[in-house]
């Protein structure tokens, strides 16, 4: 890298703008203006970053019951006693359910899939993390599996597969609704969201 | 950050997720976005960017001579003896020149102001690097000084003063030159740059 983008770059800064350069959406411009603004930052500073960093991997890993991320055993959320235990909302990765929390719409647990149904990918059933759901769903408690993986063909492919496996249970089974997102102006939103927030249209003041 | 912009991220990941959200142009959802990337590298390679970071600020100093970046004594480009001795290019930040030789269009040394004439943030002469331009200029051996000072009101007053400063000196000054940046389509392009195209048109094609 040094000598090449950047020719004339001392090799400590040239080490720091490489490592930022293989993040995604991160070019080496972008990873040069960043490592300037680390480099104009107080020392004691970066040194929280650099052991924020390092202490990444070790701290992280995933929720015994659910499968989201969590420091040890169980998450955040599966510690809450406080949350509704007859409603798990089934997504594909640990981010979706940290994004789905920054909507604060949701008050029961979650369950991780760390993926979808995708042949292409080599993704079967046996990839996904199912039997831990199984095991779930038989201890009694859940009435309703909410399906929020992805709007693609996959993620409906998956929530499928989901909704028939629990088919003849007493489970109830629902999928997050899809149609224009807010803000959204018809002009910019394409052909088939619009077709399906149509078809999907709902009474409206809702009673 | 934990419990407020992500409930229920685990306080490893948000200590990563707010330490990158301080950096420029990297919101929340860009620090998350970057954080899980973080995490699902190799572990050899996180800690190859925690020992960068930590490792940058005691490495990189400034140049002795020109004042831009270096990581003892002379930086690369003041080391380097095959550069034109005869042609020094001024510019404000040491980044700039990192910019300028990208460009790789100029064979001759640097040097870095480390600021500009702005009175509203408190920069008069005193605080610019011009003693050791002086001592430069001196020497004798300096033909042209190349003013690429930014082309703001701030530049362009700073230009002037460097001019006047060395007007009654042998040294030739000059100016890098302003118009319509390459790949630049008219529309685009503000009246001033366009006005300013205009009036320094060069004859065409180059004898």
């Amino acid at each position: 890298m040094n000598g090449s983008i950047f020719p004339g770059m001392p090799a400590a800064l040239a080490r720091v703008v490489e490592t930022l350069s293989g993040l995604p959406g991160i070019g080496p411009k972008t990873a040069l203006r960043l490592s300037l603004s680390i480099l104009r930052k107080p020392v004691v500073e970066v040194e929280q970053m650099a052991a924020a960093l390092s202490d990444l991997h070790q701290a992280i890993s995933f929720c015994d019951r659910c499968g989201c991320f969590a420091e040890r055993g169980y998450c955040t959320i599966c510690d809450n006693m406080r949350r509704s235990s007859g409603v798990v909302c089934i997504v594909e990765q640990p981010v979706d359910v940290l994004m789905l929390e920054r909507g604060q719409g949701f008050s029961g647990y979650y369950h991780v899939l760390h993926g979808r149904l995708s042949p292409v990918d080599g993704m079967g059933a046996a990839q996904l993390n199912l039997s831990s759901l199984d095991q779930r769903v038989v201890g009694g408690a859940i009435k309703e599996l909410i399906l929020a993986t992805s709007a693609t063909v996959d993620g409906e492919a998956t929530a499928h597969f989901i909704a028939h496996r629990y088919h003849d249970s007493e489970i109830r089974v629902s999928r997050i609704a899809r149609g224009v997102p807010e803000g959204g102006e018809l002009e910019y939103i394409d052909e088939y969201t619009l077709a399906r927030a149509m078809d999907q249209r709902v009474a409206w003041p809702h009673l």
